[in-house]
């Protein structure tokens, strides 16, 4: 499917879209998806999975938060893949003389980030809300939000044990084999307010759910309860990106935990994960092939992100396809709801 | 009074010596001291103020302390008397991009000592312990040691309201006019049990009091019960080094202060000041005429140190000055007392 070179998705209303994302793979559509959105005075809504937040320093981090808000306030690394740009590292190499922590890297401008939100915790703030002002800070147009305020805590099983996740993610650099995923406190969280109200908004456009990990980043996001029953009845289309291209992750473990787990290492295989929460999908063209083994909507594009070109491209092909849905498509699917 | 070239204090025993220690003007003789008294293979204990300390960002940061360690460990900035040489201020910068207060400077290696002291405390550990885990891993031979693991905060009472010393002291740079100053929590305290046996060894050769304000650095030590009992059943001399010179501060706002609270600017005041507590001062040769006001041994020299040289230059005719008292000056003064 072509695009159009217009900016517009419809030409008629600014879009409203909420995109479901991990950290730093989600973290470049959803920036795709805020600059096209705000070249259309559209409204973004970006709800993040918290699963890999943890006590660390005595300080609270929010690695996917921090990587989306660092993502769409224009400072991410672009060669690291996670925190600041132009960041220095004095910190860490005093804390480790100090016989400190030092498996897991905070730079010296990150951590700004962390002391002042684990502060306005302690003061009583929402994760929301301090996520919401840090975005602010940064000048973020879209609204950033954790998906829930309350703690969900991924749990990795592997063959070496039970994991958090920044253990199995950073600490063991995802070495350890996978028998399964769990997420501590998903069933007692309550799911953020913003999202439910933004995805039963009638006037919605789109729904993404962005090529991050999905055993991982949006497995603990659909596990609260409410995300699931908000996403079968939001009446706006939901269209999965791939994570997966020719048989690899786009980036990080998600391949390597699919074979693990026994899954099929393809786009396919998504579509089978994510079940009747997804209309549609978008994989990658050298994937072209596989569509006919996909019982939804396909569209086949180049949905590897080098550079700001492929963002914007990849996110206007996604909302671009959401149109091809119009209403009515939702319609039937809200009929067969009980 | 001459001192010999010789390293060694008294040629005999190596040297056991206290020092009560404020922040940094305290630690430029605390250095001194330490270098002079690992070079006899000595035992030097620090007993540094806490009144100080105050929690900040969510941080327990314990200002006096770590300007000891910091000097001790080779590694305070020479110029700007604080924190360490070679810093950067990257956290900082970031911290007020994010709209985090930014009237209290913190470096980014500096920022490690404070985040990795809070992280212990809230394990569970002392102050004490925190700071020897500290010292140890800076290799500082020095005991370095708060005077009490219990909160003590100087507030600073002024023309324009009583102020936590830190907001008196950096917030409003001293210039609120002091009418009186208290130790909040001081009278709860309780007083560092390896200070006080270090007072009861017998063994003892000097208490110094180094030249730290007396009012806001040496004040809030002596007011932990059991402080000044101490000094006076000590067997060793106490001596104080003088905190003025010629009518004005070594550093600090140590003049000003006394003009505001109507005291004569001298180091007769001081001794006046400190009273029973102490056996002799150390004046500067700017002030040797004044020595006939004072009515305790006095020792006139150079006091200001500007380099390594001077700082240990005055460490060793303190500790001199100290073993022409002997034991039986003190054995008298115990007998006086009850």
């Amino acid at each position: 499917m072509q695009t159009e070179d217009s900016s517009s998705i419809d030409g008629r209303k600014p879009p409203r879209v909420v995109a479901l994302s991990g950290g730093v793979g989600g973290a470049k559509l959803a920036l795709g998806l805020d600059t096209v959105i705000r070249a259309d005075d559209g409204r973004l809504t970006v709800a993040v999975n918290t699963g890999d937040d943890f006590e660390h320093l005595g300080l609270h981090i929010s690695p996917d938060l921090d990587s989306v808000v660092y993502a769409l306030a224009g400072i991410s690394d672009p060669l690291r893949g996670w925190g600041r740009a132009n960041e220095s590292w004095n910190f860490m190499r005093a804390l480790e003389g100090l016989g400190g922590e030092g498996w897991f890297s905070l730079g010296d401008r990150d951590l700004a980030l962390h002391v002042e939100r684990s502060l306005r915790l302690r003061q009583g703030n929402s994760l929301s809300h301090v996520t919401a002002h840090i975005a602010a800070r940064f000048n973020v147009d879209a609204t950033i939000m954790p998906v829930t305020d309350d703690p969900v805590r991924t749990m990795v099983h592997t063959d070496t044990g039970i994991l958090p996740f920044q253990r199995y993610f950073v600490g063991e650099q995802c070495k350890p084999a996978v028998q399964g995923i769990s997420f501590a406190g998903a069933d007692q969280a309550r799911a953020n307010p913003a999202l439910l109200s933004a995805l039963a908004d009638p006037a919605l456009d789109a729904v993404v759910l962005c090529p991050s990990n999905p055993y991982l980043s949006i497995d603990p996001i659909l596990a609260i309860p409410g995300v699931r029953d908000a996403l079968r009845r939001t009446t706006a289309p939901v269209i999965a990106v791939s994570p997966i291209v020719h048989g690899e992750s786009l980036k990080g473990p998600t391949a390597k935990i699919m074979r693990e787990l026994g899954i099929e290492v393809s786009p396919a295989a998504i579509v089978s994960h994510y079940g009747d929460l997804i209309d549609a999908i978008v994989v990658d063209s050298q994937d072209a092939a596989e569509a006919f083994e996909i019982d939804l909507p396909v569209l086949a594009t180049n949905i590897t992100m080098h550079c700001m070109a492929d963002k914007e491209a990849l996110a206007r092909e996604v909302l671009h396809f959401a149109r091809t849905f119009g209403a009515s498509h939702r319609s039937t699917l809200q009929e067969c709801l009980p």
